[in-house]
């Protein structure tokens, strides 16, 4: 059974979200549609992006996923397929690719140009449905990408903010807002000791705690999150609220020396 | 592998729902559970009607839709199965179908009364599980509706509002507001030109554009929406925030003469 | 095809969800995997425990159900794998299974200690992706619990609030306010007469009604919903708004006496 996810900034249960389910389950029926979220916020490609990227290396290899961020639709943008690492995607040339073709090998990117595989007609507001969409089942139904468009190497790249790392200091950023107001930051697990100290607004937070539960209800916290970066917490809070953080929040990290 | 659609108005995440899908998990473990929305507004028939309008044809021949937005649960109202264009219904007998049947042929409707297809007992306040799961389920499996309930013709319609349409003007409302607050009308993209005036509110529009990315941030625009409707939007913001609009609002269009 | 079902306070359309369900397609391409639902408040063991009971028993035998409702996550605390009436279930060692450990028999309850069934490495905050999915698929491949875990005898119990039933009077209390704002209590339809007078806040409700369209909008009615527990509702409202009620807010019934 082939895999198919979406990636939207429609909203959660949004009717345009099951437009795009009726055209697969017409397209290719044996297929299994996953939502991976419809929660970015609108527009946002940084988000969408990076998003994406903690996201489509979790699925089996040959899963195709659809990212539907698309503030250019209708204008003269190109809609892309893609193989990056083990896994095909459907998305608008708007960047939404290149934290994942930063980490894993580009094998193919086509720009989407042959409209039989399309809907007719296309409607100017909502490829998703159009052309993503039943594109995406015909790779799931095991159509190679270069029948689906000619190969282009000038996709879009967009840049996602990295730490500058120095001996004595990390300066970074938050990324991204999880659901329970944790602030996810560019600075990742590898860089960091379990005696730095974390600097965020008016906070100085000393250690890594392993987990939420090793303080106390209201105390900020510093710890590694499931996505393997530096989060900022506040257990059994919400740390985005108290703070009036969120993406582009400045952080910083005092590199622990172990005495010598 | 047989689909069976939900739209409710119980809200995202309902455990109600998932009480749903167990009941469908359980009478036809083969079908595929698509949700359309559950963010129908409670109890708000009109907007679920158009709503199952816009999404339901885009799943394919045979498809099974259950509609529970059903004000009257626990007084006598009908519970319906219906075959209207290729797909298969199930909903209450309150007009949620209307919109359909005004376009697709109806083939067959029938009252349920049969309780050997229903799950026993059954309560008073949930009928959506307790008789439409396991009748979709049934016809799923492929069960005639015959077998269901005994024909009817008497089935309730709704009002959906019509525009009016005349030489020089179209009056007509908006109908929907969808999650980004953009303002979905009852004119169809047929009865348009390019050129033509719009006015909602204090904004006069001139002229259709293609796509949202034709202007700028903050700018009102009229443009044909991925429903094939007349729309409203605001480039970046909330349409319906911004105007303090919703469904009624009224929406003309002055129609454009070329010079002859 | 196997089921799994998930249960979580993730919030709705969250990333973290989306890992999960990467992990059971790549572990068990096979399985259907339904939403049960990821609203529980945050960390509320109570209203998952009360959830879960509601939810679990619609689904068919076999089917595998994770919980993760996780205050404890990188602690000491243990995650179970059990079978408990005809249903498995996979969920920290919290107290989430006691009102189903109480309805069904508690077939075997394990705590897992066998990493080669997780994944690798295992995050010190995400259980559910990196411990509790892994081995909902191989249960759902048909591993036997006792190759997951040692069995346990002294898992976790909560206290789920239980009504006090007098001959004359019921006292008992909200258990779950539902998405419109329904006052679901922990009083059973078994317990109660059509004519019992009932008792929250300053309202005063005589007998019971069969469904909500027997009142007027704005009316306060209490009826026995879905899951067979009284509940408190105002037609076309939110009662939960109206009296600035939720979980733990008290609840009377005065019992009906046919005269003799």
């Amino acid at each position: 059974m082939s895999i198919i996810t979406l990636l939207t900034d429609f909203g959660v249960s949004s009717p345009y979200v099951a437009q795009m389910k009726g055209v697969l389950a017409t397209r290719q029926p044996d297929a299994c549609v996953i939502d991976l979220t419809h929660s970015i916020p609108p527009q946002n490609i940084q988000a969408a992006a990076i998003t994406l990227d903690d996201l489509a290396p979790w699925f089996p290899a040959g899963s195709v996923h659809i990212a539907v961020v698309d503030p250019g639709v209708g204008s003269d943008r190109r809609v892309l397929a893609a193989q990056v690492g083990e896994w095909f995607f459907v998305l608008p040339d708007n960047g939404l690719i290149s934290p994942l073709a930063d980490r894993f090998e580009v094998k193919r990117v086509v720009a989407l140009d042959r409209p039989e595989f399309w809907l007719t007609p296309v409607s100017k507001t909502f490829h998703g449905r159009d052309i993503m969409a039943p594109v995406a089942a015909a790779i799931a139904r095991g159509v190679p990408l270069e029948e689906l468009g000619e190969s282009v190497g000038d996709w879009h790249r967009v840049r996602i903010p990295r730490p500058n790392i120095q001996a004595r200091r990390i300066s970074g950023e938050v990324i991204f807002v999880d659901s329970f107001g944790n602030l996810i930051t560019n600075i990742s697990a590898d860089d960091l000791h379990g005696e730095d100290t974390f600097r965020i607004g008016d906070h100085v937070i000393q250690g890594l705690v392993r987990s939420y539960s090793q303080r106390a209800a209201g105390q900020w916290v510093a710890l590694i999150g499931s996505s393997g970066r530096l989060e900022f917490a506040v257990v059994d809070g919400s740390a985005a609220q108290q703070l009036g953080a969120g993406q582009g929040t400045a952080v910083e990290v005092d590199r622990y020396e172990a005495a010598t």
